[in-house]
């Protein structure tokens, strides 16, 4: 451990809160906000973001793409610290804008410290995690994965052009990677946007991980048939073999699911979906999540033998295929994770636990190229991506006061020959 | 039994199966037809059956809702025979056509018998058995069922006023009564429409009853929540309650149902329905169909418990509510089915069973006025309610010659005294 004198500096609380109320004023629609990406309201407070980094002495841009990026005058290894602003369709005024929000509030309360301003802290906004146009368009091009012949070619999820999306909005679509080698890290804080911290009473959690996560679709083929004439052992019946099925799946995951596995049955219809007519088609999707990959290997191979046994039982087609590619889980890093638990055990010792977490964010983006952490507050009664969503004021001024320790206790371990004497 | 001298006349195949392809030309598209009732097919192919029926000696009409009704000039006790002539949106060739035009073959080839042409037969076709616009329109109003004030308020299914729909088919929307004192009992004959017959190489059905039907409406209310964030063990997820309550009722109708008894889940839906959302909402419709009303009874009563289950151990609220009116079973004349047992017997021995019908047919409703009875030809393949719905030709002659058989030995053995000596 470092001999040098240091000091885990306060954050400003009141400066805090008052950017998030003033971000959320971008799109404020009652409790909520609606500020899809590249929304007239998105790319108005991404000025504004850039101009409040800034104020806090950051070398701010606005790429190509739309992220805003606060470039400390320090030079690396850096730590990069940040979310995403952009909502859901109704969304929440927390879910990622706490996490830029509380990045700068980090930034510029260490930057003025005599010592501490010497650790390069680099704050940004990645457009578009919600994937209103592309699903994490800004971290994935801000961390090399995106290239800008894919980013050409790419359409929106309504169809357009990406390209032609975000000319319209006044970006003029060139990817501009970081520099990959200025940072030691990435450190994501966020809203756990589930019932568990809030639930069991605690204010902070450090995340183990971010799982992965399937999407599959089954489709059973029956044949229609007249629901009164037809005899039972007649039937191919597609509805209540696809129940059989779904009934089957639960009973096999139930037993398959380690203590953090979720899965859940979104969709579920049948064809034709008249009451007095035998289904020929039903199908679901099923989705399940977990931070083992090989327990989500063991839980798709699980349904080949229960379709199988469908088949035979009730003379259907049944057919399961994959829908998108699989979300691989996110390992993050040791590192800045013992930095995070020890901050969180500074500031609020017996309240806090580790967990993963359920919900893929730019962090998992950033864990493919470098180490990456992320820290949660609670959701008040587990509830995001609404208007309702909502976390105490004091519990959001401690995420950003444990953020801001973990970054000097990184800087402490990481670089201590870089941090001046105390005067 | 009667000891005067007696026939079974034989009708006229050619010239029934001639009739039944110059009905099919109304709205054939294809190898189906498409003639819904008051469709300016359906209307102008009553013009052209009421002209048959006169011209097979009988005193026809159109009346105010658009049956076409052929009275015999015999006095009564009369028999009516008949079935609907009008189809499905894409509906097949024969379905109810074919117990008209079978009736008009029987009443006419009776009538140059010089015995039996003593007999009153009345032959009918009523509309919109399919429920078009009103579920079987023509039956209810003819047999005394529907009244003229009920019939001035009432709405087709898509909204629109009744009367108005009937004068713009050029009907005057007058309900006309048959004088249900005429008549000693109603018989039809219609094709299967289910495959028991076609599966087991038999050429008739004796109908042992119309079976009653129920239509349940379950609703699954919980929580809608993050499908990653939320454990398992927070979740009020309608969608797997649903699962299950639909895997309980299949286990219970199974040990519950008779062997005649059949049910169907027509229609499943999750709300709000995303891969990423545990359902809030999910609901099914449940119909279910047996011959015996207690049976129904118990089917419907095992319902409460199974849910009661539900909510205690998926936290969510179950909701069971009866969709409409049930069907209640009708129950055939011992009489008639024993004058049609003998004829099946004699023309097809050993090729013919009793079995219920597990669809509703215009006889139904004659059966809560009068004596009523029904005879099956096979569906090819069980089909019907769609194009591809056939009857082999001499099975289509078979059926009417035995329904002729079963008319005179009806004669015979109810009015004795009536039939003229042979000369």
């Amino acid at each position: 451990m470092t001999q040098l004198p240091f000091s885990y500096p306060a954050i400003d609380g009141e400066r805090l809160l008052a950017d998030l109320h003033t971000l959320r004023g971008f799109g404020a629609v009652g409790h909520g906000v609606v500020r899809p990406s590249l929304s007239p309201e998105d790319i108005a407070s991404r000025h504004w973001l850039r101009q409040r980094m800034a104020d806090a002495g950051l070398d701010a841009t606005l790429d190509g793409v739309g992220n805003v990026i606060g470039r400390s005058p320090q030079p690396g290894p850096a730590l990069l610290l940040g979310s995403h602003t952009d909502t859901q369709p109704l969304g929440g005024w927390l879910d990622g804008v706490y996490g830029v929000i509380a990045a700068l509030e980090v930034a510029r309360t260490l930057r003025h410290d005599p010592v501490l301003g010497a650790i390069a802290l680099d704050v940004a906004s990645f457009i578009d995690e919600e994937g209103t146009h592309y699903s994490f368009l800004g971290s994935l091009s801000a961390s090399g994965q995106l290239d800008q012949q894919t980013l050409d070619a790419a359409r929106c999820r309504d169809g357009t052009s990406l390209p032609e999306r975000l000319h319209a909005a006044g970006l003029d679509g060139r990817i501009a990677p970081l520099d990959l080698r200025r940072y030691a890290g990435f450190i994501e804080l966020h809203i756990e946007q589930g019932p568990v911290l809030d639930d069991g009473g605690k204010r902070l959690g450090v995340v183990s991980g971010i799982v992965g996560a399937r999407n599959i679709d089954i489709v059973v083929s029956g044949e229609a048939n007249h629901a009164g004439t037809t005899p039972m052992a007649r039937r191919h019946d597609a509805g209540r073999a696809l129940i059989a099925l779904a009934s089957a799946i639960e009973d096999t995951f139930s037993r398959t699911a380690g203590p953090e596995t979720v899965w859940n049955i979104g969709r579920m219809s049948f064809q034709p979906g008249a009451a007095a007519i035998v289904p020929e088609r039903a199908e679901l999707r099923l989705q399940f999540r977990d931070l083992d990959s090989r327990r989500l290997d063991r839980l798709e191979a699980a349904l080949q033998p229960l379709a199988a046994d469908i088949r035979t039982r009730w003379q259907v087609g049944v057919d399961i295929a994959r829908a998108g590619q699989p979300t691989l889980p996110a390992h993050l890093s040791p590192v800045l994770q013992a930095h995070l638990v020890r901050a969180t055990e500074r500031r609020a010792s017996g309240a806090w636990i580790t967990l993963p977490s359920g919900a893929m964010h730019d962090a998992g983006i950033f864990a493919q190229v470098m180490p990456a952490a992320m820290l949660f507050v609670p959701s008040l009664g587990g509830r995001s991506h609404c208007p309702e969503e909502d976390t105490r004021p004091d519990d959001l001024v401690l995420g950003a006061q444990a953020l801001a320790d973990a970054v000097v206790d990184w800087a402490r371990f990481t670089l201590p020959d870089r941090l001046p004497a105390r005067k």
